[in-house]
């Protein structure tokens, strides 16, 4: 192997890649980047062996050939270069780096041992907007479990319902839902909530299309010369549509900069209770107001200014309503729920493609 | 206890004393802030028995009084808060925090119970101006210990010599000296390193004079509206002047962003070896090279063009070189040494003030 690609290209290919390399598994060589000529181009890869990234960058390629080098050292370093062209050679498993001032030689284990991962044989495939997915997986990803023990739920469900595509997460407690776009497609994959927070990385610098190619047990995402495959996770997620309310007793439409503040304030009184803050939606005066009690150290209320209809009092966790209103792009928010033991919704006050679903606490 | 203050003073006070409250500590009172009327101003104070902090605030005085109140919450809470005018009562030890949409009740600790530093009885008194403070406090700071064993070298000495005010500290393996200013004054203070680390917090945002009070125990440093009290460390400091060389058979000059970069690339090959790397002065070609192996990964060596006067090699650990250039603030650094187990200088190539030795490493 003998080659020469910028460290402009080769630093930002190893930023995109590398996350997936694990030093911590039992397999060392997971800890590696694959580097492998392909026609005139040099792929950059790692896996996890449930997540693979794969990123092309242009390369002069004087003979061909592949290695694997430690993923870690081979980003620091490679970010440490100056920009410029880089030589890549290898001799025996040994990778000669060298540029004007550098010359290096890093230890390298053969290509031959790194894994693949399956191809996707006769799948679907299908486009959408980058800028789409990244803002829904944005608001959604979110809600997803990080309890292995219900892998479900560590899941996110991409998914068409009456000619819309929607996305949607959840964890039990709060429940995340995108509709992304229209589509005449059947889709139905449940792809692990962490590769998606991988994809999002890739999408963080591209503007253009996302090719989607998916069988029963692989979802690809193209995102211009990258490429991320992933395993599905297997089962049959949640009927969640039934636990969304359509019609509510009390609901407030207010800043959500408003929102956020008053929630912040409140729950640096709510420690002791795990979170836990009381709000209070009331029509004389006009407000939504959010109490909290710590017997050990004090208590707070705090109050902003809001359109509401229909008094009412619910107990949330003060965290997940920061990160719902964080999901919100717009000016104001609306908070809507019958009863203190109805699931609260929360959403934008213009924008009706997302829906934000947070289970109260018993108070 | 009534008055009224602006969130946006009470919040920077704050943030000045409350680093110095400790909940780790075996007197639970410590973790807290003392607020106390003194005329028309509030005092915001904190202590750690070694160190205390004083920020004064303009107050609109109702009732005078003091109370103790937890510093992480009251912070947080107070920085949360919108800016504008902040109410603040005392009623049976419970704080009571208000302003327009928010009201808060902190319960408090009787202040009578908040441990007071002594007062500097008959000590010296000196200006000297911030930003030269800030500036060589930055500089020589980094090369104090942090080994409690070794409790002189924990403190940084301020003392005069020859006209000169000096400011030092050494860890034995580095050492960094700044001259500050002319003196007449005859000054030795060690001052504990992370008493300085405080200071310079406190520093950030001022550019006036700096005061400083010392009797044979403590210093006091005020700063604006802020003062900041220390103990000083007993003992005798080594007499440092004479590990710094004066002569020098191999000497280069080159642009620092160049020894930072090449100093780094190495450093990755260097883990293995604690940070070891070798640094060549060569004439022909006239240039710096660092070389740094490990048997395990790989090998590097980089280089950068420099003015050189003699050529050697020395070993150094790359972090402390790293420290060092760091430290400096010109565009040239020049490294200077007599052989490898020799005491190396690392300086800027134009501004003679500041010195920083590093002690070799066998290679």
């Amino acid at each position: 192997m003998k080659l020469q690609v910028t460290q402009e290209n080769l630093s930002k290919a190893l930023g995109h890649v590398s996350r997936v390399a694990n030093s911590r598994g039992t397999l060392p060589i997971l800890s590696n980047v694959l580097l492998k000529t392909v026609d005139n181009r040099l792929s950059i890869a790692a896996t996890n062996l449930d997540i693979a990234i794969t990123h092309y960058i242009g390369s002069k390629v004087a003979i061909e050939g592949a290695i694997t080098v430690p993923a870690r050292l081979m980003q620091d370093f490679v970010s440490s270069l100056p920009s410029g062209v880089i030589d890549l050679s290898l001799k025996e498993n040994k990778l000669h780096i060298s540029t004007d001032k550098y010359q290096s030689i890093i230890n390298g284990v053969t290509a031959e041992d790194f894994p693949v991962m399956p191809a996707i044989a006769g799948g679907k495939q299908w486009k959408i907007a980058g800028k789409t997915l990244k803002t829904g997986l944005q608001q959604v990803v979110v809600a997803a479990s990080s309890d292995e023990a219900r892998p479900l739920l560590t899941g996110v469900l991409v998914h068409s319902h009456e000619g819309g595509l929607y996305i949607v997460a959840t964890d039990s407690y709060r429940l995340a839902e995108k509709r992304l776009d229209t589509t005449k497609q059947e889709v139905s994959l449940l792809i692990p909530a962490n590769a998606l927070q991988d994809l999002l990385r890739i999408l963080g610098d591209e503007d253009s299309d996302v090719v989607v190619t998916h069988d029963d047990q692989q979802v690809l995402f193209k995102v211009g010369d990258v490429e991320l495959v992933t395993r599905l996770i297997e089962g049959k997620y949640p009927d969640y549509r039934k636990l969304i309310p359509k019609t509510f007793a009390s609901s407030a439409i207010l800043k959500r900069v408003d929102f956020v503040n008053i929630t912040k304030v409140s729950s640096l009184f709510a420690r002791e209770s795990a979170g836990s803050v009381t709000i209070n939606l009331e029509t004389e005066p006009a407000q939504v107001s959010i109490r909290s009690i710590a017997s050990q150290i004090g208590e707070n209320t705090a109050s902003a200014n809001a359109e509401v209809t229909g008094d009412g009092v619910i107990t949330l966790n003060s965290r997940y309503i920061l990160d719902a209103l964080n999901a919100l792009n717009g000016d104001e928010a609306t908070i809507s729920f019958n009863g203190k033991l109805e699931p609260c919704l929360i959403t934008d006050a213009k924008a009706k493609d997302y829906t934000h679903v947070i289970m109260p606490l018993k108070s």
